[in-house]
């Protein structure tokens, strides 16, 4: 990792135009494609992929496509194929994308290539969990007519981004409560200071609260638990499709509700595309090895 | 304080209404005049000042009035002169204001009557200062695009905001330094574990932030220093006028400065109107005493 | 789990102590076995065994024994074989013990009994995170000649007393660096804001520290990286046998080492018994559900 | 103060002989008298005060005395006056001295010496505000059988020690109370998120605490409130003479009392001697403004 690469970047949005500029902070040759209309200019934009063959490295956005066809890169003066992409790489490159999909790991493999998903891995899938959890928080700010420090919030859920929220708003001041199934979660909930619930034994206990922040992808609030809410309580889904809120019954109740997905992207980009880097570093590290 | 009062309400905006609401459930007998375009429904509305003789308490809002003349009542459905409410309250009852000025003051006088200003009590300042320092987190989180966590971050100033504001930041993670002229100022900071800076002495210490906060109202970033500062980052100023910040200098330099004023009413309604209930409770209290 | 029990807890040390304190305070028969010299009387102590047979649940010492024959009972009258408790057991009653050792477990298999092992419940071993955490930051004031609040500790290991320790050492004001091996933790130790070392590559890297903080059960430092450590560092061996330090080499080279072992009991046994409460309450639980 | 100064360094004990080491380490020359015995080499030693006239500066100890007549110096080979110091000073240079009596300053001024008093200063007093509340902590972590994590505890009076205490205790994660007087003082401690007590209406509310710390220097805890104590409560006084508990109806009710005074130079030598250090550079910035 000393030695200077030579890096691509193709495709992707601010998140990548920031990698692209910090691959050459730190010392490397870039090329970047798909990324013209940037808003800051980006270093050594090429017009095509020739030349591509010689990068030791090539970087694709996240996701690398949204329905497996063309290449996710908004910042492209044109439309991009993933088959152009492929084509145009060779096996002995290290190849990265994020959240790969079926479709395109296929065809890569027809193509004898290998493309390693770094949003797969479990070190950017925390680090990621920091602007989440300082998305959700922004969210609470803009919404609640109150301050955190004093309000009660029920975070549900206690893996990576449950962890990391509970801890933010609890050193913000709030009362927190957490609730998961696992015993051993609600032990870790306990030592660090949190009240804790059962997600199963959840109902009649939710009148409590000033705020509710879900991060499980199961439907954890339906219309039974809706209705406890007290008034002006609102929700932050955090979770994935097919959330974990019945939003028909929030509207019918009048609870208001926001589901919050790809917050890292949006909140951060710069702090999101320093977290590729790193681990497209740990990538990098690990084939050497 | 155990008995019930009898308390009227007059003009304010949300933080009064919240304050109203808060009286009634203390089980106290609440009138409101003043309040009558509210968002949401007040207890017991009153169409003239009418039986305010009988007021154990009378609270005017925060601030008082705007020009001397004309009650501060957004929610009145018409306008309320100050000397007209003034004229029909009587001395024996307990006068609450807030920021009460010269021209109030003086008309108060005339009538014999006393008004104690809420707003230049300790313990409100203190409890106003966390909607100030959470709004100006809203801000920054809203304004970067990197997250607080991990960012560089001056404060400039060590009171009540300058404390508050540290506090936080440090906890959610960001590197914190902090700025003060008193060497007991800088104690404080450095034993709360943040970097600190003489005020005196900042230039050429300023390209290292991604945020700075200032809370002094004395022109501390000149062009001078906004010169120094590094691209992108970001100028909050919670300074009362007129502010800290050479706002000319800083839009020739493209510096993105947020002047932030009165945030507690704004970001947090309710908690602010909690805030003024405890402080005119503690008035009540030192009165009966 | 509502109604009344009949338990008996048998042997242990002040931990089970206050366990049956507690169970009691929580409304149920407790009868208490080889405890008779505590030094504050106990519920209920029973001359014999008789009468073992009609409780529900009985609670073995942690660990149930040293050696494999003798009851760990150091607050009993007389030696207790862990047979003669076996023997009067019968295998309706829920049995349980803290770091159940084979030959017990085949003692009890032999009499058709199962011993469920406290001790080996993840939610046990978060809750005795706590004390130990809390009793390395007693050994390290007690020790350092200088504050945690400034000085710069490395914790060695980031699993449940890593994370606990670190969380500690910051939140009062230590400089903490946290070494791991998966890139995992280590994105972990950096999002909650402390610094991170790879192990295996410490050398060159260890004599900045104050405090050194071992929790690998490996021989993280051997004679060459003390050999490193600044004069008057300290290190803190948490791991359990054979320990994580070289402690001949530490010995030689005049390096000041604390290897401290079972803190929650030494420490804090209140906080230890009542822990155990709870998990055999969630034991208890499960075995109902 | 970037020029090398002749520095003296007279008596004291080990945080004198740590100022000393610091102030070599920043390159002044450095001479100390009477630190013959300290258990580490100090820089050149002097047998007699010849050569003081050329110092720039002479730092006396912490307290300069405890008689009035012999100088604090416990690492002395034998008695020192300090009439014998003074005698050997002359006006031009900075004498620095620590809680300096009226006795040493009334013989300094028949010589025509000022003596700055660098225990006076703000900044030193919020310094030595850490070691003192690392060094309770200690005391209770030492002494309950319970963790600091989970633990009800009170801590009298809100000033610096207050605030530095309750702060570690809460991130520890206590249940903190403060109780206070002034209504600012309970407004700071309730925006930091601890209960708040006024302190005059204690009685009755006392026998909810697993620990009580006081810093307040007036009888707070007398006979009739250590009664409301429950038991195993244990008391931390912190406040200098005469001390806030009645010792002798503790003594009586069988209430555990720890009265620690003077914990910098106890827990945390070298921190506290660097606290000096920071003060007598003020001091000297100061001089030369």
């Amino acid at each position: 990792m000393k030695h200077t690469l030579n890096i691509w970047v193709i495709g992707g949005d601010l998140r990548q135009v920031k990698l692209a500029q910090l691959l050459q902070n730190d010392g490397h040759a870039v090329h970047t494609f798909g990324l013209e209309n940037t808003p800051e200019s980006v270093c050594e934009g090429e017009e095509t992929l020739m030349g591509v063959q010689r990068a030791d490295c090539v970087i694709l956005p996240l996701p690398v496509t949204g329905d497996g066809v063309v290449l996710n890169a908004p910042f492209a003066k044109g439309e991009i194929e993933v088959t152009h992409v492929l084509d145009a790489l060779c096996r002995e490159q290290l190849i990265c994308g994020g959240r790969v999909d079926e479709q395109t790991l296929m065809l890569a493999r027809e193509r004898g290539l290998t493309v390693h998903d770094y949003f797969a891995r479990e070190e950017l899938a925390v680090a990621n969990g920091v602007p989440t959890a300082e998305g959700a928080i922004q969210i609470a700010m803009e919404e609640l007519p109150i301050t955190i420090h004093g309000s009660r919030i029920l975070v549900i859920g206690y893996g990576r981004i449950g962890r990391l929220l509970a801890h933010r708003f609890h050193v913000l001041g709030a009362k927190v409560s957490v609730a998961a199934r696992k015993w051993s979660d609600l032990a870790w909930a306990e030592v660090f200071g949190y009240g804790v619930e059962q997600t199963d034994q959840l109902d009649g206990w939710l009148c409590g609260y000033d705020l509710i922040v879900n991060t499980v992808p199961t439907r954890v609030l339906d219309e039974d638990r809706l209705r406890e809410l007290k008034e002006g309580c609102l929700v932050i889904d955090l979770a994935s499709k097919p959330g974990g809120v019945d939003l028909q019954a929030a509207g019918r109740l009048g609870v208001k509700v926001v589901w919050a997905l790809s917050l890292p992207g949006k909140v951060a980009p710069i702090t999101a595309g320093k977290a590729i880097l790193n681990t497209v570093y740990n990538i990098l590290r690990e084939q050497e090895a």
